[in-house]
């Protein structure tokens, strides 16, 4: 087996581009993940692996996957991680377009870091929410920093991308209700509120929360009580809080 | 006003190592942090604030607190950020060896991440928890990534370290059942628990979760029920759902 060690092999361009490159994750529609746990993650869920690159001991892995063994270099150069372990694999970005169905959903409206989308999949795939459905400026899921906070939950969890306008119409033409997490004075206390069984819960951006689109478009928006001295929580502590709610209640 | 332009400066080279050094933190009882955001709310808590460095317009403060002058190389050398705004400042640690009263408390064990540290003290001050304590081997909550995830909260919050002994032998002084955050199978459903108005709950390392010692410790160990393909949520997850769950019924 060869091992390839150069940084300027073609496909180690290719794969430190996905890595770093959003724009061109989206194009090829692939993703680099790292680590032999994520790989048992990914193993076990539908998703297709292209390749599995390591430096130690070569895992083992299905036929269809490509095998290549590259330097101890190379996997620093792919990783994003300060202690890279010595495997780093490509994974396909799953279909997500699919249209909404009655169900369970969790929306993120300009969420901006990668570690808090990362974390709110796990939570989310930890609380049989149905889909995910990013809109508006949001961090890639398939960034390396929100896979590994996903802790492998991104293989498994359905996750839709969506524009704010087709979002409310399939919302509208499938009576899937919104709600929307806020801090306005027009909110009821999640403590007292029904939740119906069917429906989309959002939640904004970590400063400035959910854009007045959404918010108007609120059948509830739902205000997390707290103490009078703090303003907010951080965004993934707060769709955590919710998701549970709605799994208890479920 | 002198303006301070070098990085070589004893005070800069002080404030550099209370940055990047936890020793060096403990040692001199003081922390550094930045931005104008968090200033506002240093100068809103009773906090001693030392010192404050900026590269703009300087901002209105006390007579007592010290106002330097510096240039922006200085502000971006001194910032653990990406993106330094034109401002940090220099607080002193607060006491931190209060003895603890019959409340709600919560213990984090071992947790390394200074991010979910911070989280979980910004959740904690929402919810009205009593004291936060650190015990084995946790991220410094004076880190400036800690501060910044806290937004703040780490300026208001009780925060007490003790070592497992000391604090386990506290606990059962003052009659303070322990409660823990566990995975095992001798567990109680939180959905079905009873919480006393006075406990201290407990969450271990993001991998490991608590020691032995802390679990055969424990009045009762609390589950957060989930969906059978998820292993476990991020701590500070858990710890927002757990203190969420405390607040609710108080």
């Amino acid at each position: 087996m060869d091992i390839i060690s150069s940084r300027k092999n073609p496909l180690i361009a290719h794969l430190r581009k996905l890595g770093n490159d959003r724009a061109y994750r989206r194009q090829c529609r692939e993703f680099i993940c790292d680590g032999a746990k994520l790989l048992e993650d990914a193993l076990a869920s539908r998703l297709e692996i292209i390749m599995v690159l390591s430096s130690g001991q070569p895992p083992e892995l299905p036929q269809n996957i490509r095998s290549i063994k590259v330097s101890d270099d190379i996997i620093k150069y792919l990783s994003s991680f300060k202690s890279p372990q010595d495997l780093v694999f490509v994974c396909k970005v799953p279909n997500n377009t699919h249209s909404l169905e009655p169900g369970r959903h969790l929306i993120l409206e300009n969420m901006q870091d990668p570690g808090n989308v990362g974390t709110i999949i796990r939570t989310a795939n930890a609380f049989g929410v149905d889909s995910i459905i990013l809109t508006g400026d949001c961090a890639d899921p398939y960034n390396p920093k929100a896979v590994r906070a996903s802790m492998g939950a991104v293989f498994r969890q359905r996750i839709i991308e969506k524009d704010q306008e087709k979002l409310l119409n399939m919302l509208s033409e499938k009576g899937i209700p919104l709600y929307s997490s806020a801090l306005d004075e027009d909110t009821v206390d999640l403590r007292d509120v029904q939740l119906p069984s069917s429906l989309a819960l959002a939640v904004g951006n970590e400063g400035q929360g959910l854009s007045e689109r959404l918010l108007q478009a609120s059948a509830q928006k739902l205000l997390i009580p707290m103490e009078r001295e703090t303003q907010s929580l951080n965004a993934a502590a707060a769709a955590a809080i919710l998701m549970w709610e709605l799994y208890k209640r479920m």
